[in-house]
């Protein structure tokens, strides 16, 4: 192949993304400079944040401007290679882009020792995996016996989340948008409970999925969910701020919770942001341990599969409207 | 003396708190119940958190009702004692109320030793001393170099967290609600910089004072200040939650800033509440340590007294209103 099929971002969003927000363009297969290496895009990880990062706000990737290539994470294959690291045919994870092509740093690559099919790689293995574990465990730090609350629970995060909160012996709970995700987070994964965010009575049947109150409430929406969470908070409850997927689809975000800051101090809250990357020294030993629970049984994986480099925009378009269970990705090539 | 002056809450406040919404009464002095003591009351802390004990919200004091002492703690001398740990003459720490005699369980009261005027232990060497010095060292964890930035500087922790900062190492920057008390904090105080919130220039102002960012944010007051330090605070900054008194002296409280929790996220912050309450094992480590720096000239005592039971409700609402610079209290009786 000599083309470079990309995806780009055609105009910035304004209210909730739209297919037509991208289009697809034809490049050449890019060289790769001195310290770079040619990589070919095998799968691409959809996740809610990218939405964040074409918002002209503050966002850990910056400020947007539109003709670029889209921004993504993904499995790559290396096909050329003019860094001292990397050969043909390594593994890596990296940050291709929506394109079929990428000449990327050698040294922004991470080796993959696939530990399962390649897909893992970006879900329990990868990013999502990385994030659940880290955040709950080294954030959240809950005990045995506590109960974890997490919102979009049936995402590509939140579904392990709730997942490793059983495996640890806490009482699972997790909000999600439609009855049926409720019913399968309950069924197929193990929650002890699931509440509604979009129910007349939420507040209400929240406080009945958590009689004993809310020790680790981890975040990944912000907005009333959070609010909510707070007033359910017991002392020395601790909130992982992990992502804010309800602000995202939007270009006035809301205001914050009401709460804050203070049933911080009323309950000795602890609030705290985390980024993933910071734990990258650590990921080996978290991929061991998902892995063995995968083997075991105690962890289910739950994948939500697009086909195609051009479907991307509809598998992005398509879970910010909360139309995913588990972890969205795209099939690129094999 | 036989009759007991109480100044009662005659009538929960809608909007700022004023005077009239307090009553002198006079009742007899109580007979102490077996395990009590009878405590006569020398000195009162006059404090904002007090203002929250008057709104209907939930706060760590429960509900407030009308027709009933006003809370408050304070140091008192024990007049007579129906319990083995305590005999007449001793002095102790206690929450006697806005009253002359109160009865209250032995097992309530702190025992202590004065290590200089007895003010002191009402403010640097009591609860605002300890909150100022496990706030900022055990939740804000400043290093050396760092930046402070503290709400409600002119205020009784705000003042002394200042000077913390400065003897740790720090740049102390300050924000209050006037120029001459940001003059004071700068002169008398040794803070570097100091702005005053009610500037229609704040937002900039903060930013010149804080060249290098705000590592550790001592939060007393909530509000747009609050959402102005979420802004300003660098990567890993720490926000320590420790009064909302902005919120106080209101009937309805305003939203939580709109950086929460956006901005925890994307700079990994940390916003951590806690209650002085908890250190008490470790008041005597601080209070030691305080002294020390008094006694070496590191750290200057700003006291603002008042005379007399009755001045109480005054002394209280023009706290609310900013007229203090340092340890607000009423001096009761020798």
């Amino acid at each position: 192949m000599s083309t470079n099929r990309q995806i780009l971002v055609a105009e910035l969003p304004q209210g909730r993304l739209e297919e037509r927000h991208f289009r697809l363009h034809e490049a050449a297969v890019p060289e790769p400079a001195d310290g770079e290496v040619l990589c070919r895009t095998l799968e691409l990880s959809i996740d809610a944040a990218m939405r964040a990062g074409l918002q002209g706000s503050a966002s850990y990737a910056g400020k947007p401007t539109t003709d670029i290539v889209m921004g993504g994470g993904g499995i790559a294959r290396i096909e050329a290679s003019r860094h001292s690291n990397w050969k043909e045919g390594d593994l890596v994870s990296c940050r291709p882009g929506w394109q079929d092509y990428a000449a990327l740093p050698g040294d922004d690559l991470r080796r993959i020792t696939p530990l399962g099919p390649l897909s893992w790689e970006l879900g329990i293995l990868g990013g999502t995996g990385m994030t659940a574990y880290f955040g709950l465990f080294d954030v959240g730090r809950p005990e045995p016996g506590e109960t974890v609350l997490v919102s979009a629970a049936g995402g590509a995060v939140g579904s392990v989340v709730g997942q490793l909160a059983k495996i640890h012996g806490c009482r699972a709970v997790g909000t999600t948008g439609s009855d049926n995700k409720c019913a399968k987070l309950q069924s197929e994964l193990g929650f002890d409970a699931a509440v509604n965010y979009k129910s007349d009575d939420f507040r209400d049947e929240l406080k009945g999925a958590t009689p004993d109150g809310v020790d680790v409430y981890f975040d990944n929406t912000g907005g009333h969910v959070l609010g909510s969470a707070l007033f359910r908070a017991n002392q020395r409850g601790r909130i992982v701020c992990c992502g804010v997927v309800s602000q995202y689809d939007t270009s006035s975000p809301e205001g914050g919770p009401r709460g804050v800051p203070g049933l911080l101090v009323n309950k000795r809250l602890r609030m705290e942001g985390f980024l993933v990357f910071d734990y990258v020294d650590r990921y080996e030993e978290a991929r061991r341990q998902l892995a063995d629970w995968i083997e075991a049984g105690k962890l289910n994986v739950l994948e939500d599969r697009f086909d195609g480099l051009e479907s991307a925009p509809r598998a992005l378009v398509d879970l910010l409207a909360g139309g995913n269970l588990g972890k969205r990705s795209v099939h690129v090539a094999d």
